[in-house]
């Protein structure tokens, strides 16, 4: 059964513990454009405690650089070495664990984020915003040259998903020998203006039906995604905690890592869904309404 | 295991069994725009010796009217009312099988097939061709208004997907007391230009991941589309056979209505899906390379 924290000794209990601590961003620090209550002040708290702090996201429709922006914009201390999205996790699985050779490409189902990662990390690739690609004209195989250079297709959310570039994928992926199915993540959904839209898992979907396989997933939970982290920071598992307000990604991901894990209340997960007859089997170590709730420490000292 | 058929006694035999002939469409009277050799022959044959005939297609994209079209095109004599299409059967679903109220409407994903025939059962509409959903353009929770009236999501192959079109239906889905979830078919792929493309399966794919729920099909081989059939013509299943070149919509929707069934190679299923160590368990009763092999028994008389 997960821990509920609330007193001041539980918060000062976890500060003392951990030294890494590992954040969702959306339903953990902010809510779309709006700031979860004391989440500033809690990563001040942090910081001023000398722990290392990571930003840990399956938004692939940013870069690092641009996610970066989203902190600047609501005044959140955040530096680009400290973030780690599922797009940048996807470039570095092509570049050195898959080791795409340079004359091959990725075909790309995304947004600027995944080009944007891609391109830092020289890898080439074709699709995603290009407007031959965007476009909702008919789409016919008689008019498609398949690029016999495409050794993979990655998939992250896209909200200009349309038939012909769904069409494209299909064609690499039946008909180019060993090219490989990736997605950058698999939400099913994820909270924008107060309500759920379709996720990037959403976004595969159509050619993981058309296949009859899955794509490898490498945002959270894979640990693909940790594998990138532990590639560039050290940190101690066992002294390493995973914030999040999804089960099935942050929790999981952390789990899946030997990560203890902090479950909060503000985004996708409901008490219903940790206890009661209709909780999940995926149990975090603790559970708090919301990362402000730390600030309880702050004011104790 | 399948009787092979190959003499003019074999085709004799079947020609004097069966009343009624069902006939897939693609991959067995035609490959797209090309007519398989025979087939006109063969149809002439089974009229000739007053055989019920009907066609049924998974084909969404066009109403019976206009998919009757492409029989002229091709000329193939065929009449209307032995056209069943899964837009067809869908709209009959709606509206007397699942009785939507006058008041309700459906939400289209879908082409003009779908919009016509649900016109034709006097069910209201929205989505579909509607220049509003189709659209690249980003879609924001804030700037949509939830109809309420809207009592089921209908899926078909919809070449003008886009993020819109599943938002929108997600949001009905999620959003609306007892919104049902229906889709005209669930093939993972057609033929199209000598290659494959994603089928209607794939179009409710992202649907189907963001709910963690599938729709309820109607086309083959569910038995909405027989039961459409019933409700307009009599036949006998003991002496009905079904004609088709897909094990797991043709063959299984022949054997789900008690009907017999004949293979044919000339589309989707290859001789190794039906011997050897990779076939498939779904067995029909009989095979033979083309439809046009009938036609030695019209040579034989």
């Amino acid at each position: 059964m997960a821990a509920r924290l609330s007193s001041a000794a539980d918060y000062e209990g976890l500060l003392d513990k951990y030294e890494t601590w590992m954040f969702d961003c959306d339903g953990v620090l902010w809510h779309g454009d709006r700031l979860i209550d004391g989440a500033i002040q809690v990563l001040d708290l942090l910081r001023s405690r000398k722990k290392k702090v990571i930003f840990v996201t399956n938004n692939a429709t940013k870069s690092r650089k641009s996610y970066k922006g989203k902190f600047d914009a609501l005044g959140v201390e955040a530096h680009v070495d400290e973030i780690y999205g599922s797009a940048y996790a996807a470039a570095v699985y092509v570049s050195s664990v898959m080791k795409l050779p340079k004359d091959k490409k990725v075909y790309v189902i995304g947004q600027k984020g995944v080009e944007e990662e891609l391109a830092e990390e020289g890898v080439s690739f074709l699709g995603g915003t290009d407007p031959a690609d965007v476009t909702l004209a008919p789409f016919s195989l008689d008019d498609f040259t398949l690029d016999p250079d495409v050794g993979a297709v990655l998939c992250g959310l896209d909200m200009q998903i349309n038939y012909t570039k769904l069409c494209k994928a299909f064609q690499y992926l039946t008909r180019n020998p060993d090219c490989v199915f990736l997605a950058t993540n698999e939400d099913s959904t994820y909270p924008a203006g107060g309500g759920l839209l379709p996720g990037a898992g959403a976004i595969s979907a159509p050619l993981r039906y058309a296949l009859g396989r899955d794509p490898i997933s490498i945002g959270k939970p894979a640990s693909t995604m940790l594998d990138c982290i532990k590639a560039k920071i050290n940190f101690d598992p066992t002294r390493t905690i995973m914030v999040g307000d999804r089960l099935n990604t942050d929790i999981l991901f952390g789990q899946n890592g030997g990560l203890s894990t902090l479950l909060v209340l503000t985004g996708i997960t409901a008490e219903a869904d940790i206890s009661g007859p209709t909780a999940s089997s995926i149990v975090p170590d603790f559970v708090t309404q919301s990362i402000g709730d730390l600030r309880v420490v702050a004011a104790a000292n």
